[in-house]
């Protein structure tokens, strides 16, 4: 038995065997074969066990993902049916009298630089689906099996060097019970995941693929980040009754649904869920959110080959409006471009994705995609609780500039006898720390503030937050984000608007007494976030934690600020 | 006779013939060709007539620009004498019958995937060999000739996209008189490259390259950001009175060498200059600067096989020291990583390098390679009057971490008998947001800040100052930039400690009386604008930009804040 460290990314126990979702090395000798019929025919073997292998994960990925998810096995067959692909490989065995590994791995290169090398996203795709059929083939040519995460069907505990996209789409969420990744923080892909989908997770092991081999047993400790390698039956027993406790527990928050976010001295404070696409909608409703404080419309633009049209836009922000019966519902206007790329969308490569040509920046220039946005958020304004969002805003003007083309198209709906809401709100995410610095100024203009942690801390730290080399300078406690945040909802105060808080910090267990001490007005988190954060409301005394503001915001380090919290509030 | 308004990046007017430093684009079809023979024969004449050609620019590059600019040269005479390549174009053409252009193109390709796939700057730096040379033999098949501006032999002005520092080296400062590049600000290398050989630039004209032919006359005004392309003999006159009044003017300023920099109601502030290498001390000195204000040690390790040794480093410290005659010189350690590569250390590649793992992130993790230099410069300090600075300080824990390690490596010294100054001032730059808004805390613990505020205005801005997509957003008189800048002033002030600007605001016309106002007691630019900022501070009273200081700090944009300095600031 032993153990790892890491950090605890999403809550709850789970105990299960580990698969292991990381690929063994292909090592591929070229070789001379002299019997080059033969060849061939191992190479069309392999051929047509990827093929019936693809079919097989295809059909599972439809029943238990969904047909979006299953397409991309359906690009993969056609790969593998391309004659192109396939008569390059046979001639090269042919003519070349080379093995069929290095045959493909060579005609497989050349097409990949091919489609890379052209200034299109869709093609650099190709270029990544036929990578991902090499690697099926070469593994059948060598005999050795891939992980293929979409055919588990027994309960598992995934062990990976990190979580991209791709790979969680391709998990049955009915099987996997826990996550640990060697890379990873709070702020990670995979930790975002493991919360959306309730599954215990713990990242940033560091070494969880070199401890942990395949159909061992795994604990995840995902409230104290911990991971247990093959448990005695003893300690086994101890996380069970753990894991009983956190349910009871779960249970108990599970009470307070329909209860307001109260604080111990009787403060009312507005507890919001983030969401993505309109199904998340039900896990809001489901976790007794006050609001959304996020959603982010940039998921209608991804996975498809167009822009959304208006209409579209108008169902998704309707429904969510009206399943929300009126409650608020913040909607924050496309934040794309920089890391987030659409295929259809020609957005140059930029050497800092981060610092670039995105959110707001993109939408005031390419500005029919934004007001195709604006009037589809103004026509389904009349259906519940509007309040819309601009993103990435560094500059007074740019925010005037956004605003005003909004107004444009509202008066461009009424006068077309369109009905558009009296009482949406305008507001910004404060994102950046110009932004924070010169809050006083925004105040006078927007009707409310979101803070942004996410982006704010890796600007104002100066430190890129999905990169691990510099993970240590991701501090949400550092003092200086604290100061900012701060002085955002102090502004907001002083001119009578309010102020909310929509990144992950906004859930996290140290910061909620710190952020309830400097006013904050509205925190938005993971909907599953919701009712662990109101029962700790209701321990705390905002009168109390407020006391403490000055004290915090004087502190030099992180250290000093989570080692006071710790100290200063004891909630359960 | 037209113009193009740009951006006035380096001061002064130039009058001469257009020089275009943009490569023909090189159309490469793919033919059949029956005489083989003939074809190879073209092949070997193309080699030759680029081998001559390289071996020319390689003596002249020698001879104008020394012999570490003209190895460059040499590696691409090697790259064509390489049998493997050249055998490779020859079999293509033999085998396949296709033409020489053909061949030479896909196996160079062939090449250049190798070398770039390799995990190793060193081949990746064949690849870019390749490329180049690759262009040059291309260009000598089809008849087209490629811009070859080290064999510059006539005054000129360089037209360009924009300039790398590969292209810069080229040229031959005796005959460049001026330059215009369509992108690029202020920061840009060309630009800072063009204030440092004191030649006028317009840099941001966006349509320099698409407007201006070869040879026609185009005069530079670096002082107004313009840039006239065919000009009458009448505006030619115009311009060259425009120049020797400025020339003028620069004789006024040349006579304030040796004068203090006070301002008109008699207040002192230091004028010092940024430096990369112990050659630049002579126009330091030229310019009568009262100090260094940035070494940038960086440029000792670049351009290089391996680490700089302690005694290599401590011989360029030791002569900067003593030139400066007692002077100060403020030594900022390592900034290296990110953006800025060295071939030898392993460095991985970044998803954004302008928020990774570089300078002090890097140095205290690599401490073997950090404490050489900490060595090298305590055994330099006896020489002069040094300060050390550490770059890229984001947390209090991180200079204590530095600091400790500094001591540490001067007791052993000591220990060793080995002479250190007792009086090393130890400071930090401050251009990570974070630092600037705790500026209290980290003046309790620093001798001294220097304010860096390229990186500072592009992190609190979240734009990349390369990205030309975002360089709107690069506002260094945003007043949330001058409320950070002067929190900073402050802090420093309330602790008895000084406070300096190294960024290329610190020089900027508009800048210096805001900067005046907030209090800043160190000015440190390039040495070429030393004089006429000196000229500029002995018109301006400190007393009087002190009483605009709050003004300014309540404005809320760039717009209102140099409106406000042009209204109310004049100088000549």
């Amino acid at each position: 038995m032993m153990s790892l460290k890491g950090i605890a990314a999403s809550a709850g126990i789970a105990i299960a065997k580990a698969y292991r979702l990381q690929e063994p090395p292909l090592n591929i000798e070229k070789k001379e074969v002299s019997d080059k019929k033969t060849e061939i025919e191992r190479f069309k073997a392999a051929i047509a066990k990827a093929k019936a292998e693809l079919e097989k994960i295809k059909e599972h990925a439809h029943t238990a993902l969904g047909a979006d998810k299953a397409a991309i096995f359906s690009a993969h067959i056609l790969v593998l049916s391309d004659p192109e692909l396939l008569d390059n490989v046979k001639n090269k065995i042919e003519n070349e009298g080379i093995n069929a590994e290095a045959a493909m791995k060579e005609t497989s290169e050349m097409f990949v630089t091919m489609f890379e090398s052209m200034d299109n996203e869709y093609m650099k795709e190709r270029a990544a689906d036929i990578r991902d059929v090499t690697k099926r083939v070469l593994a059948h040519l060598l005999g050795i099996s891939l992980p293929n995460p979409s055919l588990i069907s027994e309960e598992v505990i995934i062990i990976a060097e990190d979580l991209t996209p791709s790979d969680t789409a391709q998990l049955n969420r009915q099987y996997v019970k826990g996550f640990t990744t060697n890379i990873g923080g709070r702020t990670s892909h995979s930790a975002i995941m493991a919360r959306s989908l309730e599954i215990p997770a713990v990242v940033g092991t560091k070494q969880a693929t070199e401890k942990i081999e395949n159909d061992v047993i795994v604990i995840i400790d995902g409230l104290d980040g911990e991971v247990i390698i093959n448990p005695s039956a003893n300690v086994i027993a101890d996380y069970e009754e753990k894991k009983r406790n956190y349910e009871k527990q779960k249970a108990e928050w599970a009470k307070l649904i329909a209860e307001p976010t109260v604080t111990s001295d009787g403060k009312h404070v507005e507890l919001a869920a983030n969401i993505g696409t309109p199904e998340d909608i039900e896990s809001v409703l489901k976790n007794g959110a006050e609001g959304v404080g996020l959603y982010r419309t940039e998921f209608l633009y991804m996975g498809r080959d167009s822009l959304p049209t208006e209409e579209e836009q108008f169902t998704a922000y309707k429904t969510v409006l009206e399943k929300m019966e009126g409650k608020p519902v913040v909607i924050r206007t496309l934040d794309i471009g920089g890391d987030k790329k659409l295929s259809y969308l020609n957005l140059p490569e930029e050497m800092n994705p981060f610092l670039g040509f995105r959110a707001i920046r993109l939408c005031l220039e390419e500005q029919s995609i934004f007001r195709t946005q604006l009037r589809a958020l103004l026509r389904a304004s009349t259906y519940g609780n509007l309040k819309i969002m601009f993103p990435m805003i560094a500059t007074l003007n740019e925010f005037k500039e956004a605003k005003a083309i909004l107004l444009e198209e509202k008066e461009t709906l009424i006068s077309a006898d369109v009905n558009v809401s009296d009482n949406i709100e305008i507001g910004i995410m404060v994102e950046i720390p110009a932004t924070a610095v010169l809050a006083d100024q925004f105040a006078k203009e927007v009707d409310f503030f979101s803070i942004g942690t996410n982006d704010l801390i890796q600007y104002t730290m100066a430190a890129d937050r999905m990169n691990e080399r510099v993970s240590y300078l991701y501090q949400p406690y550092n003092p200086a984000i604290l100061r900012l945040v701060s002085l955002v909802i102090e502004a907001a105060h002083k001119e009578g608007k309010w102020a909310g808080m929509c990144g992950e910090m906004a859930g996290d267990e140290t910061a909620i007494p710190i952020l309830l001490g400097l006013g904050l007005d509205e925190f938005s988190m993971s909907a599953t976030s919701v009712l662990r954060a109101r029962s700790q409301m209701k321990q705390l005394s905002k009168a109390q934690a407020a006391q403490y503001k000055e004290k915090i915001l004087s502190m030099s380090t992180t250290e000093e600020v989570v080692q006071f919290v710790k100290g200063n509030f004891h909630t359960t």
